[in-house]
């Protein structure tokens, strides 16, 4: 490789989190634009590099990295920013909301985004399981809401962590995805998560992703669906 | 606290897997029952220590730390074991497959345990709800088989890491949970699966957990529902 790092990825997903870790780190990186549309991440090269088959995939001098979570972390402790170090007293802060925004919301999202994969085609199902899993997903941001009160610098976005770089994209999808079903959703409710996102956007790293994925001039705060200069979102 | 650790748990909950840890460490630990009868994990007192009011929470001398994934992995940098380190090589395999455990495995298993609570009433669609859940969780399975053929250090249960004190415990719940709902399930359909649990076995760490939550005699390849001395596992 030219450059250390080959993130796989495709505008608006995933990915996105991991473009601005390695924007904010300053790491050279080249991209693979993995084709949604043809189900690319489900091919036999894809998943050599993730058996599971899911975007992103970052492969690094230590081989292949992936899910989103996993990589934030990789990179944080190999460049020594983003998060507490091993043996900082903030580290247990900080991994326990890694993996609360990585185990139970953001796979609360996929749900509420594709009820029909989980409970199949009676409409009336999926909308009850996506009502119940937006109830839920409201009630993990309260639970974050309050924790950003607690703990202002892991969830500062004007200097992000790891958690603010995954919040940052999670709320724009939930203003986003599904169309016609977002009316739930306004960040007001939750100030301190409003307030990182706005930071976030005045990072050099949001200015890069917007341009690299067509993000819109506001992506976390006021998000539009994606104009992508290359690839789709979806 | 007269011990540096102080694990909040629940007989054969999430907390089995922590425990598992501090026993391999050889950290000496005191243990506070929650008794999940009363919801205590719902109470004030204990959503101090754990605001998601989820089983386990390890008070450690730098605070309060919850999620499961999250406590293996602080208990295992802070340690100097039970996981590649941070610039070792194969870090990057530990963190992906323990993310992958914790933000896909172990969900699956709480929809599949639980569809009511997503779905509502509606037998058959919780019917519906946990047949698609089983097929996900044996897709997972598959990976995981695969992984640990690719990976056999990191899923040697001889010489635990992480990865295999995670899956002990959830591949003896699949064999359990939900009652009369378990047919399906045949830990022979995935023998390095089963290899790392018979292994894990023979560990005194396994031996503790059997005398402290009543697990009896093979906990993980031939699991009995709990007996335990004190507390109740539902």
């Amino acid at each position: 490789m030219d450059t250390p790092y080959r993130l796989h990825y495709a505008p608006d997903n995933a990915s996105l989190i991991v473009r601005l870790a390695l924007e904010e780190l300053g790491q050279p990186y080249a991209t693979v634009l993995v084709n949604r549309a043809t189900r690319e991440q489900d091919s036999a090269a894809y998943r050599v590099l993730n058996p599971a088959g899911l975007i992103p995939v970052l492969e690094t001098p230590d081989g292949a990295v992936f899910e989103t979570g996993a990589i934030l972390l990789w990179l944080a402790d190999r460049h020594g920013a983003l998060a507490p170090a091993p043996g900082d007293p903030a580290r247990g802060d900080m991994l326990k909301w890694l993996f609360f925004v990585s185990n139970t919301l953001h796979p609360a999202l996929r749900i509420s985004f594709y009820p029909d994969r989980y409970i199949g085609s009676d409409a009336a199902a999926q909308a009850r399981l996506r009502a119940h899993m937006q109830g839920e997903i409201a009630r993990h941001l309260d639970t974050l809401e309050s924790a950003a009160g607690d703990l202002p610098a892991l969830f500062d976005g004007a200097a992000p962590t790891v958690i603010g770089l995954y919040l940052g994209p999670v709320l724009r999808w939930l203003a986003l995805y599904p169309e016609a079903e977002t009316g739930w959703f306004d960040l007001n409710r939750w100030p301190r998560l409003h307030a990182l996102t706005a930071a976030l956007e005045t990072r050099a790293s949001t200015a890069a992703a917007i341009a690299a994925e067509g993000l819109g001039p506001a992506p976390f705060t006021a998000p539009q669906p994606p104009d992508p200069p290359e690839g789709s979102a979806t």
